[in-house]
């Protein structure tokens, strides 16, 4: 980070994959410039908001007549690091790994999955969107000998402690955690801890809401 | 909703499900009682934005020694409606569809999974969770005899918006809709289009911060 940017809140972190997603949704339907307005109509965040969080990356130079859609895609993606060639290992291949190892939108985002492990022999050999599913007991030695940025956990509870810790001492600068625990590790390894049930929940507060 | 009840900020409510989490995860450490202050450090946001956020809801009644954490564990539950008995229905019986019927998590929240859908002959007729995967032809007979909530899509793209006008159709509150589309209905539907690329793309972000 250079000396004179801003350090980015969370919130608006959060947000940037949401205009990185709608902006690509724009380009394919060929749309060449938006206005901050018709972005918030989109987007569902108020003009000013959008100024603001943009204004933390140096404003992409809105000159009155809107946002140039495909240079501030570009600029996002840039900023997201997806133009990085970040590669992925995907651990635990039930079927929540097998999922994300056929999301195809992962590799349209500019992640490479480069292994998916498994300790069930039952599994191990067997192929997930054209890649073998390899014994957990190679991963070391996996990551050893190929650079591995990210780290995906879809192990059971029990095993994402001592997975992730090998993921870390190896190496990886960031964990995708699906484990339902919350991971923490010091501030030079990132950790996103997904929770399925979050977005349930809130889907359940709003439904009360509706029905009050 | 009440007259004199605030409306609650997104941000705010998607908070909820964490700390609904982490008081969870207190009272299985048989923690009674816990400040703001030592919530805050455990939920890494300050003590300030825990008192601004429950006050949205009364502010449960802390009185210099902290909150009772069962208490809060409840209140918050009930906010979230996790104690209205919610039932789901899952469409799409894929990987990703599986995965979800499985988690016992969602069950635990006080979610009941009622019926599972798909259109693979190979598929329907097979067990998920104990719970037998029917023709997505008896989707709306199966709506219109059961009382469903919640409607949680894993559905290819190309079929989501027909599948979510059929729920909405016969009934069903709420959408969670996996499909990497942005589902809006009117405001008597709640929706939670649920991304999982973002928290990559997001992890990819830190990543880079850490390198800079």
């Amino acid at each position: 980070m250079s000396e004179n940017e801003k350090k980015v809140p969370t919130v608006v972190v959060k947000r940037l994959p949401r205009y990185y997603r709608y902006l690509g949704e724009l380009l394919k339907q060929d749309i060449k410039r938006i206005s901050s307005n018709a972005l918030s109509v989109k987007m569902n965040v108020t003009a000013s908001q959008i100024r603001q969080d943009f204004n933390y990356f140096g404003g992409f130079g809105q000159q009155g007549y809107g946002y140039n859609v495909e240079h501030l895609y570009n600029e996002i993606g840039d900023i997201l690091g997806l133009n990085d060639g970040d590669t992925t290992v995907i651990v635990g291949a039930g079927n929540l790994g097998r999922a994300l190892a056929s999301h195809d939108t992962f590799e349209k985002r500019g992640f490479k999955l480069v292994g998916i492990f498994d300790n069930d022999i039952n599994i191990i050999g067997t192929k997930i969107n054209g890649i073998e599913v390899m014994s957990i007991d190679k991963l070391e030695e996996f990551l050893n000998s190929h650079r591995v940025d990210i780290g995906i956990l879809t192990v059971p509870k029990a095993a994402v402690m001592e997975t992730a810790e090998k993921l870390v001492n190896c190496g990886v600068k960031g964990l995708m955690n699906f484990s339902y625990t919350e991971l923490k590790f010091d501030k030079d390894v990132a950790v996103e801890n997904v929770h399925l049930s979050d977005p349930l929940m809130t889907l359940s507060y709003k439904i009360k809401q509706n029905q009050n």
